[in-house]
């Protein structure tokens, strides 16, 4: 069976232009004028992309004796709803000792409900020889080259510096790419402890115990050691002017390190942590936290002068019940916010709505180069002859405010409640299945497949 | 008649894969596996590239009357030479009041025997009503959109700054690009003066009177006038850290500006105005003059991290009977190098060869960038079904040493002579049309076109 | 007659230390414990400072047929009651071709009602032999080696670059040093006259037509004249990051570059224009214009890195009467706010009081640091054995709020009208004359002198 | 007995005048003209200065089982001969569990020869409670206030990250500053066994396995805690581009840091290490090791602008013998260099007499802003009424060539060998006694005491 999508504007990170895309099976066959095809999708007055990639997911995350509450079902779901079509999620060994075979095989066990395609970061989060040896096989066997490592997190997932050192060399000698969660765990885990101690237990107290300062020093020297390790860099998470500086003065002496800011970063402010409603707070506490401001500014410009590569979303969530383990306690609040289903329309809205970045930007910033970096490009990330048919219908003049009470995710809140977007899906294809038609769910669930990647990216 | 090129790896800026390439006239047809045509170029072991474009040439330049000696015929032929199939000239209107409209008809007159196709820019040599209102139909009539303005040459090109941002006005207005020659004209006129009071009259007094702070300042002015006037800003020949540095800080503060390096900036020193040979020295003046190793570095960290984003020649030969009117007042020595041919061969050797660039940055900032700033993109620099067929067949292995005595522009020596290079083009298609048959050139004198170019790009 | 002052605490630039001081007529003739004389002044809980400097003023300056209204009368009185003890004025020759001694004569004629001691800053409002002549006679005769360069007020005070330049040239050769007040002028008329047609005649237009961006290429373009003409550059009213920046980058390279905020840019934003009253609003049209807050920390950041050296006030007085002028076109509304008075208590109140500066550093900046810059150390700005007896008691528990209606200025507001400020003067001595007692002026009008200084200055 | 110094230009940080200086007994007790005494001293064509103080030295260091050469006799020797009138050393507790006090009673039995006074750093070694609580009694009782951190030398001196800040808060809470030898530890380690192991045994391996990218990771880590700490924080010998922009970025958000350059970082570079002698090349090994020419430039450029504060040395000799430790493996090669009696010469020669400082700048850097950042300013440091009588009278005309056959230090090479140095001591007092009598060594063994120094510096 074929697909056409009519009379749409393809945009790609290289080109604007108005062609049809026709579809068989699962894979662009096509691409012209007057196309015609079993079904006809219509664009008119739309954009037609790469559907979103979103690099940096924890569905069903392991977290005390629970799971952060979204899980491949309902997070690819809400993935789709809101035009993205492939997420990248975080399989984490236990640091007590847990091979890193071992923890894959329990995220397979997860992967299998998700309705769009997948692929996973591997986590170090701890060193030792059996770590060393099955690296090769994650990335020769398993096709995943994307290693994280957490400088925060002192007594869980935080690696040492020369475990971070070793594991880099191992990855540069693999041909992956090193990731960090980039906080001083020590620095943080004292200013949260000396916090409690004066009283400090509210949500307020997570973001005055990860101050840009952390964030900026962390960055700074995971790009030292990736540089004499000779490994690419890929910084999660990047919230502040200091972490920026560090990767544009990297960049700037020839370094291969990338940013990437969380759409919540870009549009959410601190302000959120001082509202009295304590819920309110504890549902934006994540990692590192909201930032003023100044530190938005900066995010955007790192975006539009390509000194930031990516946005993501991080989503982990957590519902309010969740969310309340840590009352009395910051430091026992589950990190994690959603953010699947927005990702795409609210940095539209913000940015290519405001004019700070152009529709071409758009697509690099949410798909392309994502897909580039993580080397699943063009299969990923194209509107292109031979690549899988993940396409996004983007209709500019939707609009919609953002609500929980319609979301797709299962939480009971929506950081960004009340924001009013313009620029949603019309469709959203998942390798040429429309799973979002015109605002209706065309559930696929288990139809997601996982993405292998090879080693050795030219990017 | 067809032609495929075939068993070759198309690069282009953003992938590249194996597939054969269809050309049916002047266009790009067909993209794929296994094509056959009329005439089959064998593109084993080498990579299949969008051809280069030159932003920066002036042939057959008039000047003190006389003119720079090559001239459309020769600098084309040496432009394919090298894998370069379009060149961008500068029309120049005598600053005496001379038309706009008046000095393109004396380019259209030269430019009748290119071998390939060509541009224009627009150069705004004095102020006045009847300029204001002739841009208006360059840029509408004859699809020249970019406007270049020249800060040094005072008494002579030179527009003062009221000037310029009047004219920057109007080119917002038009939907056109501002370019600018940034140097500080009224601090070269006075150093090159105290200079020749002093003695310094051999061309080694050039780069003196031009010191890289000069560069710098004008391009900050510019910068920010370009900012005042909502203007997009393209650099010439951006030779130095200091005006890299005030380009990547407007960068960075979102604004649209682009730095151009040269060939030459990237890989000659000042170290050549000290030879004892005048001959020698006198061949490579030219402004910005050659800087040291610090600025190369500067420029090649630009080039890396995107803050520079096109590589050109600022092609503009003298034989050496012309730059000995200088002989005892470097003032008078004409200012000006060739590199149509050895842009790209050089650039590959010590860009690619040394691990800088990737072949994909390479083809970015030889081509593609250039191709979407200018607003031709696709029709140049891209290897696309629809595309113009100017194509480059490089062949990675081939080497030679670069001298005069077998290159194809008029002139009696070479600034890189004696360089070896390593990557050379083993065909080059410009329209469809083979003019370089494996070391063989194929004439086609008069068959380059007008390219003309819409206002408002997108980019 | 000898004067002691007790038991208070000596701050200079240098060291804070308990000692009595004693000065014998004009001079300070001994320093340490236990002294006594004639008259006894009581320092307990107070701080011993020199007296402030304000090298920034424009006392009875002719504007529009009329003058500005503080003279050196009410301007020094109101110095003295702020703390301030030396005042350099700015010598204007008309741009109509004034001869600089011509100039002098008229300050002469005005400087003698003068209540402290006092220099000049020659300005160079246009060029020619007889300016180029004259600067040796005001260097070597009067003793007055500061050049001030306007690069705005075009068709007014403006000079163009060659001027500019040839200037700093003849500056350099005489031992002295070059003032800029930086703005880039062409933009700035430009800007103003786009804003007028567009109907914003009101004073927020004002700050509209000088935006940060054009003090910033015009702090950068002076730094590049002045290091090609060897000569040191002291940037007056550096308001904002952009401008700041170019200077902090120059001093970096090893360039001797200095900036002055002013206390006006310190203390208040540009949320002041935008009041609804026109009075309000009117009276604080200065140039540069009030800035955001970002830029006020920059600022403050600059005196506590050490890359700001000196705080002024730029006073030059319009009554809001002078200020109507401008009704309907805020370029004809006079330029200038006061602050002769209020510069030290509110930058102890918001320096000080708040950490950003010690006591030691508010007497640099100040005072010794400008002393420094124009030679006249340590003559004034020191506590010292043989200085001029310009000494300030500080009282740093004494409080008031600032009123127009208590000031000495002859102006009938005041931009810090409602200011909470602690730390004021208890006495202030004018070569040894107590000037100020205790909240009483006790007058000295005439009894300041000009103050003569050296050229080539080895700071 | 009284001493004058006659006819002599008193040079300090703040000032330079004619004047002679009077010294009863240890202090200076008169300043001024025409003064007499019981011997004269003449100054004719001389600086009178402060005697210089050398922040950094290690003599009779224990290491391996030996003690490098030097110790307080030779080691105060060699520094009064080159105008050098206090050193501070680091009392190095034994990592293993040694305590303060106890390591503190070694130093003080090494101590009594000492020529010239002194005073001590405290290391911190190794953190418990023990260190924690006798960290109050050095302050208080012992009077030393700053507290060094070794970031390097794992598995010896290194301190992790934790316990640092640990320590840092400590030492905010008791009114000390935080001084750190910043190297990231563990990458160094690893690059160290991986050159050992490639075979790069020699020399040369020891600037391998110590980039400046280690420095200035290390630089910048130190900063934030500190920052986090709330403590000031004193980096020594900052050696390189890296660490120097850490420095001033921090400075530039208002952080009181302050960096330390070695004389021997400013005049002498890396290809010292490729000297084809072993003992040539392991005579200069010392951490960090010497940098490029362009590293050398940035360290000046700090000197000039402020953003760098004092000049050091280091000094830590081992003889040639010692050196031959490391013989087949760098890493044995004891670590330091000497530097004590050449370092104001050679500042004076490379800095003053190539106008890079003024004489006043030279004051600063060598004397004053160490006696203030370590708060025992005006008692060192100064040339004023009351202060210690550690006096300077320095020649600018008396030159030499450097060689270790005439120094005073123990070793047996000068890494400064050879070098023409213009600009040395007449006379050297260290508490009134004239230990350097133009020429002559007049020994004053066991004279120097130890300073005590208060907590709270008000710099
Ligand atoms: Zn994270
Ligand atoms: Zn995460
Ligand atoms: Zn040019
Ligand atoms: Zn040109
Ligand atoms: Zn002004
Ligand atoms: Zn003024
Ligand atoms: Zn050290
Ligand atoms: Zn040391």
């Amino acid at each position: 069976m074929s697909t056409v999508i009519k009379n749409g504007t393809i945009v790609t990170a290289d080109l604007s232009w108005k062609a049809d895309v026709l579809i068989e099976g699962e894979k662009i066959v096509e691409i012209g004028d007057n196309l015609s095809g079993d079904e006809e999708l219509d664009a008119t007055g739309c954009y037609v992309m790469p559907g979103g990639i979103d690099p940096h997911t924890h569905l069903e995350m392991p977290f005390m004796g629970t799971y952060s509450s979204d899980d491949f079902e309902s997070g690819t779901r809400a993935a789709l709803a809101g035009g993205t079509t492939m997420v990248v999620d975080f399989a984490l060994p236990s640091p007590d000792g847990q091979g890193l075979l071992d923890a894959l095989q329990m995220w397979d066990n997860k992967s299998g409900k998700a309705h769009c395609d997948f692929s996973y970061h591997m986590a170090i989060t701890w060193w030792g020889e059996q770590v060393f040896n099955e690296m090769k096989t994650v990335v020769e066997d398993r096709g995943i080259t994307t290693f994280k490592h957490f400088m925060a997190y002192k007594g869980a997932l935080m690696v040492q510096d020369d475990e971070m050192y070793a594991s880099f060399q191992r990855v540069a000698e693999l041909g992956g790419i090193a990731l960090v969660h980039a906080e001083n765990g020590d620095v943080v885990a004292d200013l949260s402890q000396r916090l409690l101690a004066e009283g400090n237990t509210g949500p307020e107290g997570h973001a005055y115990s990860r101050p840009t300062q952390v964030e900026g020093e962390a960055t700074n020297r995971a790009i030292m050691i990736a540089d004499m390790a000779g490994v690419p860099l890929y910084v999660v998470h990047t919230s502040c002017e200091e972490s920026h500086e560090a990767i544009r003065r990297a960049r700037q002496q020839g370094k291969r390190v990338w940013g990437e800011p969380l759409i919540q970063h870009l549009t959410l402010d601190e302000s959120e942590y001082f509202n009295k409603d304590w819920d309110h707070a504890a549902r934006r506490v994540m990692s590192p936290p909201f930032r003023n401001k100044q530190h938005q500014d900066s995010l955007w410009n790192g975006l539009q002068a390509g000194s930031l590569s990516v946005v993501a979303t991080d989503h982990c969530a957590f519902t309010t019940e969740q969310k309340r383990y840590g009352v009395g306690d910051f430091t026992k609040i589950p990190n994690g916010t959603g953010g699947l289903e927005d990702r795409l329309p609210m940095l539209w809205t913000y940015g290519v709505g405001t004019g700070r970045l152009t529709p071409e930007e758009f697509v690099a910033v949410t798909s392309t180069n994502i897909a580039k970096i993580l080397n699943c490009y063009p299969k990923k990330g194209a509107i292109r002859v031979g690549s899988d048919a993940d396409i996004l219908v983007w209709d500019p003049a939707k609009e919609k405010t953002i609500t929980a009470a319609k979301q797709e995710s299962a939480i009971d809140y929506n950081v960004f409640e009340g924001k009013h977007v313009k620029g949603l899906p019309r469709f959203t294809l998942t390798r040429g299945h429309v799973a979002v038609y015109d605002g209706e769910m065309r559930g696929a669930e288990g139809r997601g497949k996982f993405v292998k990647r090879e080693a050795n990216n030219p990017t």
